[in-house]
């Protein structure tokens, strides 16, 4: 048995497709004498006894994600903070994040258990939303934080800061705050770059933005990024982490972003190449 | 005196800022023996008697708006069903609708009152949204209908009918249905095209579409577009007509659009150039 | 047999894949007793006598092309002078414009053949160039006519005129002027909306604009589209008409690009659905 | 006297705008009493003795460049292989690179003269191009290093390795390579995010690609970019530096693409801000 003794499963929520690949886990992990532990999703899937995710964080030393990107999203937020390494089973599709197949759990888990595996430290944002003096509230983010109009048919109007740096005053639908990770997700809609996971960097992405001299702009990682929404428009905004646990926001408001000290640490079977999912999920060589 | 012999005025809601043009364009009426009936804005403006928008169109057979391209939009909408023309004063800046200056009265507006004017014919779209057999509402556009998520968080998922025959389903954040004029309006900052106000044609934009495949589609006027949005996402969504008088929707239901058989009768001043008016609305010309 | 009753065929150069194509072609129209003529390009790979486009031009009245979209274009320019209808055999994938698998001559082209199909009209453009008062060349395109530097690291600078007005003056790479039949080729590379074969438009779409501000403008197919390369920088550049009978240009030469008078007759088989080509050929449907 | 006491001037080529500015640099420099060395250009214009690039580079201790962005690109990636700091003095109008006014020589210039100045350190790129075992040349870039067709009406087609690992294989006009300086020239045009200059990070951005599944890629300062041209496709193509020194490729051939160990050492007057710079240049802030 390798170092990871104490295995938390996390299972995509209320999904019944995943039951036998939680099945097969289960029994996988038990014929090899894994101790593991389940969440209240995969409790509820297999009908056994679950934690909460801050029991689990005490007890796990490694973490299984069953379900897509989106679970292992929220569920690495949680892990990062714990300095808990994290990998993905999907359900039949590869994901960015989730790359193990439910059928490959021997050929592709079992090294990883045993400790053969390729780490990625994946960095996360943190964002603190002010109103004056007052904390409105803060998230963690592993793909973006986005801040958008809440009534879609009015923009809002933003001021950007960088390292206390006026930069810009625009409007738009939004804007989103990517790290690389989350480059190919809201941020790619929206007409931003792909980003290299290992990039230290974090990019700024406007959605529809008003005028037409507007770009994605990249900037390093330790930048401190704030979003002043303007008090000469009364529109109601709101800010979310990779997409869930909004804030709402009135003008005047401010949204303050850097990168997290914590990291994700995401593994992979050995012989994983970014590239391939690349490849795989933006179909990348299917000609015109 | 020429065709024009009783004349609406339609103001900006709540603009102080077009005070003084209304009390010159009143005095400047007057002066000419115009006979002159104000809407609620311009009413309450100048502390003076109005009319409602039923009223006004059974009497007036011009409409002159003091304001924004906003308020010509809004305007313009009811004026195209009774084949009133319209003419639009700006507020110092010219916009892609109004374009006689408040200190051009004489020059600008004079000619245009005394039958010497250069007329477009603007098309318009109307749209209805059904849920099952039951009709959820309709509405005219003169810039676009657009469907949109209410919760900005969660993409929409919906298929698109052209002439009864299937395009495709896509997952986006919504979709930009837009008339010539629109096409400088949302769809542009959505990434579509300019198209010239005299071309029967209609654009479909999509917002921050979710695979990279999809681009702005450009189809004939004379198009029955219908957009369905799909049952296996409960997700809520919203059509907007010129962003305003939303319906709601929810997944099943279907938006049906077609050009109006109204046009908007916009009329200008000779010398009426309608790229002038986009270099200067765009800043082309400025070089990096 | 129907009122196609000489039949010219037409081969893409020097393709020897679709020689057995060619083969199952000509035993099939020989079984159906119509009478064909070859293409030099048909006949070199058959090993029998060709004609030239312009005796096969006096002589057919339907062309059959086998090979891919360029080869299309290139017959297609020819034929529309004629009026002679056109059919695709495509190579075994489907093109935007030869849509006959090789394999299904019997149901895709003998019900073409018997006078029972789908037919299209696509507008084509032609274009001049002039230096000073002398006509440099002239050209016809299916898809584009594209002004592009020669020398790919200097922009060049072009003046715009539409209908003798002026639009602009910009600095990019080059200008791809589009059909609709187009839009889907080198103007969709460069950014570009997709429009329906049927509509009556042109659009104009900057490659590698220098500033941000330049968008695709989509202006009535009857519009005079005038280009003005500008004296003050003495940059090489070139015209092509679907990419091939380049014109060498120089600054301060001009290219007038109006739409031909003539048209494509390009036949599909029943139930040709623009839809599922463009569907096919971008990927429509493949999630990310 | 601060730290530079031997200076080098570098003028615009043949750019007789800048004769004054000259004669105003050259008498101020003279007034202070530092020892200046004029290269071909500035000597040229002031009709004095000058100096070959490789003298000055032996001499001075700082390098003042009189023109454009293209002339500081020019003198910098010389400069930088000396380690030499280089200043640009503008023509009137600020650049990205050159931000001294001409008429600000006593206010903007002497500071820096003096020691009291804002030093940033531009990373470059270098590139070889190889033909099977021989190479057949190399060069340096500060912006990009761009392959692109020669013969503009085909593209090329070309496989991509980061770090020896297959990216992919794409067909475009052509690719930027460019480092954060070059991301507001011919990348943006390409479609291309802005890069904060400090990042240390290369972008690459296809030129026009054919399939629409393509985006802007930004990697790591330390990659290692191989660019093979495809051999089924016998496209001439050539790579530029800075959109000089072009080096003609044909299909098989490969361009290998690295940070160069050299950096630029930028000097701007103290209170230099990079976000006013691009709001300048950007128009950011004009509204539609």
């Amino acid at each position: 048995m390798g170092q990871f003794n104490r295995i938390g499963i996390f299972a995509k929520r209320d999904d019944l497709q995943i039951h036998d690949t939680l099945i097969s886990l289960t029994q996988y992990l038990s014929e090899l004498n894994y101790t593991f532990y389940l969440d209240k999703y995969a409790g509820s899937l297999l009908q056994q006894p679950c934690h909460t995710l801050p029991e689990l964080a005490q007890i796990i030393n490694l973490a299984i994600v069953v379900g897509g990107d989106g679970t292992l999203l929220s569920v690495g937020r949680m892990m990062s903070a714990y300095n808990i390494p994290v990998v993905g089973v999907n359900r039949g599709r590869v994901g960015f994040l989730v790359d193990i197949k439910p059928q490959e759990l021997h050929n592709q888990l079992g090294p990883v258990l045993a400790g053969n595996f390729h780490e990625e430290q994946r960095t996360l944002l943190q964002a603190e939303a002010w109103r004056g003096e007052e904390l409105l509230g803060q998230g963690k983010a592993l793909n973006d934080v986005v801040i958008h109009a809440r009534d879609q048919v009015r923009m809002i109007e933003f001021t950007t800061y960088i390292d206390k740096k006026f930069v810009h005053t625009q409007h738009a639908d939004g804007i989103v705050v990517s790290t690389p990770t989350g480059s190919t997700a809201y941020a790619l809609s929206s007409g931003g770059p792909i980003m290299h996971p290992e990039l230290n960097a974090i990019v700024m992405v406007p959605v529809c933005p008003h005028t037409l001299t507007q770009r994605p702009l990249v900037v390093g990682g330790n930048s401190l990024i704030e979003l002043h929404l303007c008090t000469n428009r009364p529109i109601n905004s709101r800010v979310s982490f990779d997409g869930h646990n909004d804030i709402d926001l009135e003008s005047g408001d401010r949204v303050h972003i850097t990168q997290s000290k914590d990291r994700l640490r995401l593994l992979h079977p050995q012989g994983y190449d970014y590239y391939h999912i690349l490849r795989t999920k933006l179909y990348w060589g299917l000609q015109l």
